[in-house]
């Protein structure tokens, strides 16, 4: 009943489409699909002149796509673009079918939401409560809880899930369903797809990974080549090149936490020295303020940082200055179009910012990588998530029509 | 007259072939040449099975490469492979026909090289002497004439050149013919598809990006996620993700070179502080090493510490522990499979090699990534600028069978 993600993981299907007919078939319903949720509503012949097709296979292509639900006419009745001649019958992504479930195991909270194929937020169920060192079992049940409940409002609305995707503070294995290590949770070696319902196997993703791919998807002129950089407890970075997620051969790219800063610094617990999670990770930086808070704490760094607390401001600058060390190695290497600031970072970003940019700017000849903060925030790997089912959809439409339970 | 390097630089149309049947033709001659490429001699029913297309549709598919000369047939008198019926008329790469030109302008050297399709070395012309600060006209000229010669050499055997590739100790536009900047010949902006013959219109890239090509392409075992670390003067990595290389929003990633191994370390060119050429540069390690030799400077090194000199000994331990802290980062960023060391570290590996690894283990938790060394050595980046012309041929043959002069 999942769709494959192949856009979000490598092992999906959908690269490895042969080049036959039948492949090319279905290469061609994914560009009508992307070509109308990019740009719909349009007309057919708008869709045929856009991906380069003839009017007549697009008609073929389009017929097929509404015939399984994934399109929809509006009709002459409601003309969309005036004043370009007879509206015709527009065509839109549909707003009911198959829908994108997303989750998030978060260290402090678990989140549930659906995203319809327009890219619509249609349901969403929140439960707050620190899963710190909680075994999986338990909280993959309140998880589950979550994701009927959220399934259920969804299907008063007319749609259904067509994939689960489960974001998680975590190095996830190649299987896309195993936790190698989530050292805040305290979880090792734990198999989310042997916990969850089977009628739902998830595609289980770095947080960070979820929350780069949701700002390459719904962030305002996000370019292609970027580096996203977010943190929960952990520091952490998604690498899109060329609008695709870098994994690394284990899945374990964007380890920016672990970049060395200052090679004979505080031990870290990957093995290193001096990693840059020593110096403007979330313990680090409240170890620097000289606070123990539990509950929100970036909450409460920003309040205090807005208060004009000074050791928690320059606590916060000096972590600016160790990502911007941090960053410039990065950049040298991926020489990405900007850097965005996500997740909790993109909390603490006015008083991070600063310093971060100018130690990225005396270490550059040129003019330095932009950097911009995300306007998702902690948001982002939920969306991302579920925005990841929807894409999987419209990228290879013909494999969900085919498991439509309507 | 050039081919379209679509492998190797971006701005080819190979990547967007429309999905027509006319696009599908030309994917599928491509997946013929590289079958018959890479597993050749093979029987055409051969060439079906193993790329899942009919008989009928590869007959269809090799007569076309036989009557543009990419392909030749070696006829039943030669059965290839014993003991598996009779042998048909197997089918190979051509021998004739379109060969790649690669050249090379070194920092001590100019290089020149043609490989044919089936991937052997054919001819070949250098010209020893530095070329440190001299103007690029003369060196171009130079170049030319070595060119001239290679061509010459390659058409008595029936070969005529696909396209030119150039590599260059610098940085190069998107354009794929400008260099923006190459410190040790002291050149910057300049178009050196200006400056070449017109018939011949060069892809130039950097010598660290054609390394990491050919050891992609003719390394033993070489895995599809990589890192290839080379040096001239300069540090530079080739990042090889899924077989592909990672080159960045402006074409320059992949400058190690300038990853901040101690952040308040020595000045550098670049801007910067305490990069990692300032460690483990060629011009580091000889000062460290108080020599000021001119010539072959690596030569001298090797040949120092192979006596047992303990200052070129310490001197290039320090280096490599310098490596593996910029490394460390770099694996962490980016979890590739291994690290290669190319170009004139690959010389220098015996010394390097252990403070090297020793440096990346204990700074990683789990097991080290590991490092090899490659054995093409400085030959890398010309034999990987000969060889994108030959992938250039092999990834789209329709468009070099357009060309043929004959």
């Amino acid at each position: 009943m999942t769709a494959p993600l192949h856009e979000t993981h490598p092992s999906g299907p959908g690269r490895a489409l042969p080049d036959t007919q039948q492949g090319m078939r279905r290469r061609n319903l994914a560009r009508v699909m992307h070509t109308v949720s990019a740009e719909g509503p349009l007309s057919r012949a708008a869709v045929a002149s856009r991906i380069g097709l003839t009017r007549a296979a697009v008609s073929t292509l389009v017929d097929e796509l509404i015939r399984t639900g994934l399109l929809e006419e509006l009709g002459p009745e409601r003309p969309v673009r005036v004043g370009r001649g007879r509206p015709g019958s527009a065509l839109a992504v549909s707003e009911r079918g198959p829908a994108g479930l997303g989750a998030e195991i978060g260290v402090d909270h678990l989140a549930v939401c659906a995203v319809d194929l327009r890219g619509r937020l249609r349901a969403r169920a929140v439960r707050h409560g620190s899963n710190r060192g909680r075994s999986p079992a338990p909280v993959i049940e309140e998880l589950t809880r979550l994701v009927r409940r959220v399934v259920a409002e969804a299907d008063e609305e007319g749609l259904w899930p067509a994939g689960l995707a489960v974001a998680v503070p975590g190095l996830v294995a190649g299987d896309a369903r195993t936790v190698v290590r989530a050292p805040n949770l305290d979880w090792e070696d734990i198999d989310l797809g042997a916990l969850l319902p089977a009628e739902l196997p998830p595609t289980v993703d770095n947080e960070a990974n979820f929350g780069a791919l949701a700002e390459l998807w719904l962030g305002e002129g996000t370019p292609r080549d970027f580096l996203h950089v977010s943190a929960e407890i952990g520091i952490g970075a998604g690498v899109v090149v060329d609008g695709r997620l870098l994994r690394g051969t284990r899945g374990f790219a964007g380890e920016l936490g672990h970049v060395p800063v200052r090679p004979d610094g505080p031990r870290c617990a990957c093995g290193g020295r001096g990693c840059l999670e020593q110096y403007a990770g979330e313990e680090a930086v409240l170890r620097a303020a000289g606070l123990e808070p539990d509950g929100d704490r970036v909450g409460l760094l920003a309040a205090r940082a807005t208060d004009g607390d000074e050791n928690v401001r320059r606590a916060l600058s000096d972590a600016g200055e160790a990502l911007g060390v941090a960053l410039t190695g990065a950049v040298n290497l991926l020489d990405p179009e900007s850097v965005v600031l996500g997740g909790a970072l993109a909390g603490l970003a006015p008083w991070l910012l600063p310093s971060l940019r100018s130690e990225l700017a005396r270490r550059t000849a040129g003019p330095a990588c932009p950097v911009s903060v995300s306007r998702l925030g902690s948001e982002g790997p939920l969306l991302g998530a579920a925005h990841s089912v929807v894409r999987a959809v419209l990228d290879d439409p013909a494999a969900v029509a085919e498991r439509d339970p309507g």
